[in-house]
């Protein structure tokens, strides 16, 4: 059973995967699937992960079997453990508490050779309903804290299977990030009695900025942020307040222009960068927490330009060559066909 | 001039660094020496740096001339400038300051080809002294707030001149890391009125644990933490409370143990992993926060063994496959020559 462990100072949770564990011979480069040219995602290949737990098959047909275009499976080597209750421990000044939880694989599509960006909008929007009906189930767990949705793009940005797939892990905490972004938003609201990415949305769209704006839909906006880590780091925020991903107000009307600006946004990114890998994660409101007044979902895209040293995530401490008004002027004057 | 800017949400400082700006089809491999071959950091290329700053020159010798053992300069392209006053400036909601402060690097051997962990317990206690000697300069500065010290050793660990350098980088704020450790670090003492890592290591050494223990001296202890982020994560603290790297009050006999216990680690590191890339960062107190009775200075060695996948650092939420007991035990159990 994996365990998840808190650092006594800083408060972060990590979880120690014991089933994954490895010794120090083993730290060769990530696993490949066990015979080349085989890929457990592809069509036919159904028995070959766990059974499926979400799936979209047009035509009908059995579950497991094949005619999906999009199929949610649990990872075949999960990082958590969804039986079990949850027992939390002492031990001396440490906390620990077993690895409870879902890690399950969201593949986007079928053909193995194609990237979501290259998908019809269409199929992005039934990629997003797939986050959006697993989001759904995974909260009525009490067990669990958040859902993290994210996807690695490209070997250097941590994928190691390379047809085209978002990752979901379930956690019984909230991920140190999530819960710095939740404090210092509640923390904002406190003073002002606004959301602060309301606040940012309303800033960087005032008639005269617009400097770190890479595009905008009536409903959506992608900005390179004001202080991003990453040289082209771009978000995409709704621009009406919502705090949670899977309770967006607008239903499909609304999904299928978020799967446009993040086809657009791929896009851009994949021709002023040359199909960089790149990661993005979707911040969303923690389980049970769904209408925040302070909290705002948003998707943030991290393009995997430069190599990430181990101070960067040793202090917390970035320095970024590219300034984003700059990231934005180049992605917005890009010309793109959705 | 570079930028200080803030994220408004969860208050993370980055630099842009608008000296350093790449445009989109210049992120290639990391730069190379102008030409093949050549090494600034080597002797009878002292003209190719900024002046030294500091110098060790056992036979004497006048500044930026040769007979150097370590040699500490500005970086040629500074993150920062250390001329100009600080201004600090709003900008709608977001904050941000100019890019004052510093950015040096200690050379520390003329030989070329040696790394850190291969010079003598001697040389290795000199490098120290340096870290420790500008530290001391650089504390003088009324419009610094932290000085940052780490090392980048190979290329996947964001090394970019294989000439066996540390950095050092000096801010007029306080990394988020080092933020987070000193007030986790005050809440416990408040709670306890104890320091935390006083405990961590009391916990560690106790006659019934040491699991997680790799080596001991009199002075300091390394050890695998118990909610590390990475695999062989490997910690060294001194045993004695003591807030600041640069006020060890053992004086030269602390900084020799030091580095023996240092170049130990390292070469369990290096015997274990095949001489891994790796980073280091000093964890030590800010600029004029000299005697904190909550913090402990204490130094974190990261082993890049595994792709760190963006998500990981875009949400703080980290998977090792290693438990820090079993690393642990496989260093310990190494025999090893100082």
């Amino acid at each position: 059973m994996p365990e998840l462990r808190k650092d006594p100072v800083v408060g972060r949770w990590v979880i120690i995967s014991t089933e994954r564990s490895r010794r120090p011979t083993n730290f060769g480069p990530a696993q490949l699937p066990a015979a080349p040219g085989f890929c457990p995602f592809c069509p036919g290949n159904e028995d070959k992960t766990p059974p499926e737990v979400y799936a979209v098959r047009p035509g009908g047909g059995p579950a497991n079997s094949g005619g999906w275009t999009v199929r949610v499976v649990p990872n075949k080597f999960p990082a958590l453990q969804i039986e079990g209750a949850l027992d939390r421990r002492g031990e001396g000044l440490y906390d620990k508490m077993n690895g409870i939880g879902a890690h399950e694989v969201v593949i986007e599509t079928p053909e193995h050779d194609r990237d979501l960006a290259d998908l019809p909008v269409e199929h992005i929007q039934s990629v997003l309903d797939a986050y959006r009906e697993r989001l759904v189930d995974l909260h009525k767990d009490k067990r669990l804290r958040y859902v993290l949705i994210f996807k690695n793009h490209g070997g250097p940005a941590g994928a190691t299977l390379e047809h085209t797939h978002t990752q979901l892990i379930a956690l019984p905490i909230i991920p140190k990030q999530m819960q710095e972004e939740l404090e210092g938003a509640r923390r904002y609201y406190e003073l002002k009695e606004r959301c602060v990415f309301c606040d940012i949305v309303a800033q960087e769209t005032a008639s005269d900025n617009g400097r770190r704006v890479v595009s905008t839909t009536d409903r959506f906006i992608a900005i390179a942020p004001y202080a991003p880590r990453f040289p082209f780091e771009t978000w995409i925020l709704p621009r009406r307040h919502d705090a949670s991903f899977h309770q967006v107000e607008g239903g499909p009307d609304e999904m299928r222009e978020l799967a446009g600006i993040l086809k657009d946004t791929l896009q851009r990114l994949n021709l002023a960068l040359e199909r960089p890998p790149f990661n993005f994660v979707i911040h969303t409101s923690p389980v049970s927490d769904g209408d925040l007044e302070y909290y705002h979902w948003h998707l943030e895209i991290m393009p995997k330009l430069t190599r990430v040293a181990g101070f960067e995530i040793g202090s917390g401490f970035y320095i970024n060559p590219t300034p984003p008004e700059d990231a934005a002027q180049y992605l917005r004057e890009l010309s793109i066909e959705v």
